[in-house]
């Protein structure tokens, strides 16, 4: 029983695998050895925009029950889990993982091997740089004066990990390889490499401080993670870690 | 291929698009202009219940993967996000909109105009005024002593802004414009354009004192943002404005 | 019209009432008096796993647009919101309840009579009593330095309570009967009976000492909530309310 619908103009790579119950509409181009999910809408149709194309990039994993509107473009090996929302205008780098209930606004830039847990909130017009690591629950707000007419999205650079339950406001910039502890609040620029607490009356810390006693692994995390990324990624991750761990010149200074 | 179930008691206007997959149900009338969005379910049966009819008024928009249950009364041009749950025997009047992922647990009484973005949680029993604005990851409780058999349903009044992933305890009672900045945990009552804070140790503030520096705009937000609503809503955003400046006068007596 | 899949290997028991565009798979067994909600996919094949059989146990409930992976089993009565997640290797007692918008991570063991509310995430191996009671938008996480690859997960025993919006850290042991309040951030071990703060300078409290003034009724909530769980259960809770109230004399001596 062919329960899908595929629209005829769509384009559909080779071995793409399309679940039940699925909706793929006109202007979508799917790349080679994709999985999409039951239940999901592949390129909600959004007629305003100028450009409505949706791209979804080779070895690409939708899970099911998700919507994806028209007008974004993903790179290779997009990875979501199940009831993803994601709206129009977002481009992503290679290798983006999403969670399930994640909901990205639009409008947003995110760079490679991006990953997200469950049900993080990424707000319209976002910038997100490259192996970012965004817990559950997290949220990246754009309004400074909730409502206003007035966007001012989040700037979030390379290497940056926020904890979960974080919320970021508007016109936040986490600098490279900033670590944002659990259930923080978080204003205005955190330096490269530092770490915020939710207890905001401990000192400024820079993230090589962090360390698991049990194991004696210290970040930052490159030092310790960089297996669970592709041989082709190594050498920036080796160039972030630098970067990170050289900023601690920086904060000694300014303490 | 038609793949949705409309029961043939159903009332359905005029140019009522329904999506694919849906299931419309006996007890269901929806009026005109309405899109319900694919994989939705308008009208979970609810046999216990004695009013069984869900209304959907004019020109609303659910998205899809939604979920409506029988009981409910809802006013013309309801907007509804995609993944979102509303229960039995909820009033709203006109122009409710909720984001994605948003779970209205039934039995509430919602005013006109209010907003709603992600995943917010509105507890069973709450009574929400007019012109309401709830961001992402609110939730407002309704059990004072989890988990018992008392239900103290939360009340909002006009005018109120709730900034993200804050939690509203039981009883709660924000008056008319009060501000809940992101993150707050609110107990008791917050009196007319009060504004609280994450960080109980801050002095009281009015909202009037909430500026945006770079624009120069000020709340409460009925002087910047009115031109959101139509027409028809301006005179009433007047007076509750004028009605939240008023309240500053209270504010500087008690202080 | 037939719009569900059901694998002919697939077991399914008496009085099963399946909804409509449903995926019921080969691996899966459903016991009698089952009702499986619209849109959900009921084990969701993990080719990978050792022991791939999904049981649902008698007179479950899983309500719509659900997703419950290949290789868990749930004991009688399972009820489950709309829009769930529940990955593979997942353990359930008797009655367990999940709200709307869940996330179960896998490999967790959960006891009888165990209580979720809306977006509750559960992090992998977690470890889960009984008459346990998590409120909406609780997080409970698995690693240590974020990311990495050390798992610690989370152990709650049988009785706990814990508030909305709280963020369990990796490793945290909440011991019998402990209640967390909402929005805490719980670190390390939180002793029998004794009672959390989001404000962390507030003295040790015992469960004991939690009352609702309107109404008098008092915890631990065995006393005025047990009439919620069936007979079989009563002598259980009511040990183990014996167990809390006796934790009370522990906590006088180590304050």
């Amino acid at each position: 029983m062919q329960t899908s619908y595929i629209h005829p103009n769509a384009k559909i790579g080779n071995n793409v695998k399309i679940g039940d119950f699925c909706k793929i509409t006109e202007n979508v181009e799917i790349a080679d050895n994709v999985i999409i999910g039951d239940y999901s809408i592949i390129g909600l149709e959004m007629p305003h925009l100028k450009e409505r194309k949706l791209y979804i990039g080779e070895n690409s994993v939708i899970r099911s029950h998700s919507v994806l509107y028209e007008g974004s473009f993903f790179k290779e090996r997009l990875e979501t889990g199940h009831h993803v929302l994601i709206r129009e205008n977002t481009n992503s780098g290679i290798n983006l993982r999403i969670g399930s209930f994640c909901d990205i606004e639009g409008d947003c830039v995110i760079g490679d091997f991006v990953r997200c847990h469950s049900y993080v909130h990424i707000g319209k017009g976002s910038k997100i740089g490259h192996f970012v690591w965004i817990y559950s629950l997290v949220t990246l707000t754009n309004d400074p004066l909730p409502p206003s007419h007035i966007e001012l999205p989040i700037t979030i650079e390379d290497g940056v990990v926020i904890c979960a339950n974080s919320t970021i406001l508007p016109g936040a910039v986490l600098k490279t390889g900033a670590f944002i502890s659990a259930n923080s609040l978080i204003d205005g620029v955190v330096e490269e490499g530092n770490v915020t607490f939710n207890n905001k009356s401990l000192k400024k810390a820079h993230v090589t401080s962090l360390i698991d006693i049990n194991t004696g692994i210290r970040h930052p995390w490159m030092r310790h993670f960089a297996d669970k990324y592709p041989a082709v990624a190594q050498e920036r991750i080796k160039i972030l870690l630098d970067k990170i761990i050289e900023s601690k010149k920086q904060l000694n200074k300014t303490k």
